[in-house]
């Protein structure tokens, strides 16, 4: 039983996510487990040149993708 | 032939990483992927009571399970 079924308020930081393919354009990415305030594992990127915060989907192939890549070390 | 070999001086934010197991004391993680300041990728995790930062070691086993967790969105 999810806390949103018993009628708590959940607090997730997103509330949209950005579907087009930005890898290029991010410098560094927050993932945020789910937890007490939020049943959804949430990924925040930041932007290389203007620093601004954009929500992404964690479920979307590209972002699998990028956070593997981050993972393995490799630049290319 | 990586930057540090050209003699570039490389800043990576990490000095140092823990290794002990420390999952259930993180609340978020911080990818920082391999770039042109440090050719190795960063994972910083903010430390649940403190907000302390911490440098993990990308490489190590339960850092590895514990972005694989997350990405798949599950709590357990």
């Amino acid at each position: 039983m999810s806390l949103r079924s018993l009628g708590v308020e959940l607090h997730c930081r997103c509330i949209q996510t950005e579907s087009r393919d930005i890898r290029s354009l991010i410098s560094t990415v927050e993932l945020i487990p789910a937890n007490s305030h939020c049943d959804d594992t949430e990924i925040i990127a930041t932007l290389k040149k203007t620093s601004q915060k954009v929500c992404l989907n964690p479920k979307v192939h590209w972002v699998k993708r990028m956070i593997k890549r981050f993972m393995s070390n490799s630049r290319r």
